[in-house]
């Protein structure tokens, strides 16, 4: 049922059937062109919780939570969480997942979190090693802007080039019953640095990986831009997606007319003041489960390719000299009629 | 070829095989009972870079170098890389693997890192996901102890539960061409925790997890175990292993005379003051890399349950009053004629 094309590209000869999915979001993106899709919003930065991290946590519980209840589901009947975030650890996965009691394989891949979970878990569903796996990935502003860059009370300015982190996550479940939405293929990335040592500049370090897995895929699959009625990359907001643009073309691809980034969707530019757009792995997360899914399930999109994307570096690596080695992972969904 | 066991436990039918592995060690672990085993050591704390972060990546690289060319393997051959570490971001492991060009997946399951590498390259050589998979571990006494605890040149009095983090790592290549060595099952585990806050007595936090694993596997495949010639968890040291046995006893399952615990093989216990025990992703990497897989090509051993375990937390959790959870992975090794 699996087959390997090319290096990195697998294939499901049936394809994997999406049978749940949910969405949470803050406030901010909340009020941002998406708001409506989300299916629960806390406006309290704090989630009810008493720390930030915590409040991440919960936004993990919450999605999984709503997936779960969707399809009437119980943790027992997944056999496997896939999840990871972005604090130090993977904390908001491990204390969110914790009480659910469904063995857990924790990720890291920073903002391509969302992506490479889908990878795994359609992988164990179409290899047979699992019925119903869940996918999960969540990002905070505030625990994110205090572990990556300042205390918020510092009230630092923000580059130009700087990206929003989301207060989003979201939960997809892969097996089950089907829906419309499949995966159809996964391709793994590799890391590709070109050497880019502003980590405030993460759009620009993760482009070059975007452009590499995807083109790669185009050629393993010997396919075009036209045979997808979108291309989402995970956040490379809007200074990474004119790159990404530029360098694809470079490769005899030209996207542009079916492109669009998770990081350029969730915020409106003007009016909330996120720079360059949207960033963290909430951002493609909560995208994806509150709006793709959704009109692909509607039969809006046919064949979407979801290439979310992350900035491997810590603030250890960047203090230490080292440049912003990027990753991206992509997920060719297609809707299928039941 | 795969079959689902229970919940979490997936069998191979014909069994996965393990075609290479190397290990890499620093000065105190080549100085333990284990010293001789190791492929490369370095006496140098740096490894020959300028910080112990760089270092830490040197030792991925070191063994997934030492591992591809055992077997005349080019990085080219190796379809996915799954690898993680203790660092915040998992720089070890960006950093490390950069430059090889092998798709990656990161992993973050804290100390239970070579286990959940080497269930997820079972699964996908397996299920026809991948030809050849790489899983790679590993962790720094110097990285850990400025992270985790207190600055090194601080000179902070140990507690007598504490465990020394290894300066050591692994990897194993899954698929290629047969030894000996075989992956016969894996089980995923999920999140014990019973409520233990002291960060100090990370054993005693991790062994409800091995247990709960150990003792669901055994259920799974209806075993106990004298069907095994070596049950070895992953670093619960001196008083986590004293709790398995006490734990796994209460489920029914008498271990005592086959069980082992890496983070009691790795030091010498009087001599190398490391109180309770070696610790960290490249403990349980260390010691199976080293001396365990030679042991089963070499038909020391026909069954071996490998169950790394790892305790899920930060320091940023610990401060916010949070407990520790625990979680393990079991892999089941096997001897077979090729």
């Amino acid at each position: 049922m699996i087959k390997q094309i090319g290096r990195a590209t697998i294939g499901f000869e049936s394809a994997v059937p999406i049978c749940s999915f949910a969405s949470v979001a803050g406030k901010k993106e909340a009020e941002g062109p998406l708001g409506a899709n989300f299916d629960y919003v806390d406006t309290d930065p704090f989630f009810g919780e008493k720390t930030w991290e915590k409040a991440e946590s919960t936004i993990q519980k919450q999605a999984v939570q709503l997936a779960l209840e969707k399809e009437n589901l119980t943790p027992e009947q997944i056999n496997c969480v896939f999840a990871g975030d972005l604090l130090n650890q993977c904390i908001a996965s491990s204390f969110g997942l914790r009480d659910f009691g469904i063995p857990l394989l924790g990720l890291y891949g920073a903002c391509s979190t969302m992506a490479e979970s889908l990878c795994l878990a359609s992988i164990f569903v179409a290899g047979g090693a699992a019925k119903c796996c869940a996918a999960v990935a969540s990002s905070h502003f505030c625990t994110a802007e205090r572990q990556f860059r300042l205390p918020l009370a510092y009230g630092g300015q923000r580059t130009p080039t700087a990206q929003w982190t989301a207060t989003a996550g979201g939960c997809v479940i892969v097996g089950g019953a089907p829906k419309h939405c499949n995966v159809r293929h996964v391709s793994i990335g590799k890391i590709v640095d070109l050497g880019i040592t502003d980590a405030n500049k993460m759009g620009a370090a993760m482009a070059p990986a975007a452009a590499s897995t995807m083109c790669q895929f185009l050629q393993d699959t010997s396919t075009t831009a036209r045979d997808y009625d979108l291309i989402l990359t995970g956040d490379l907001g809007y200074v990474g997606s004119d790159l990404l643009l530029e360098l694809t073309k470079g490769e005899g691809y030209n996207i542009s007319a079916v492109h669009n980034d998770c990081g350029k969707m969730l915020y409106y530019r003007k009016g909330q003041d996120v720079h360059s757009g949207g960033s963290g792995c909430g951002c493609s997360a909560g995208v994806l489960t509150s709006t793709i899914l959704p009109a692909v399930n509607r039969g809006q999109y046919h064949n979407v390719l979801f290439v979310a994307t992350g900035a491997l570096l810590s603030p250890t690596s960047t203090a230490q000299g080292e440049s912003v080695p990027g990753i991206a992972h992509l997920v060719h969904l297609q809707y299928k009629e039941k």
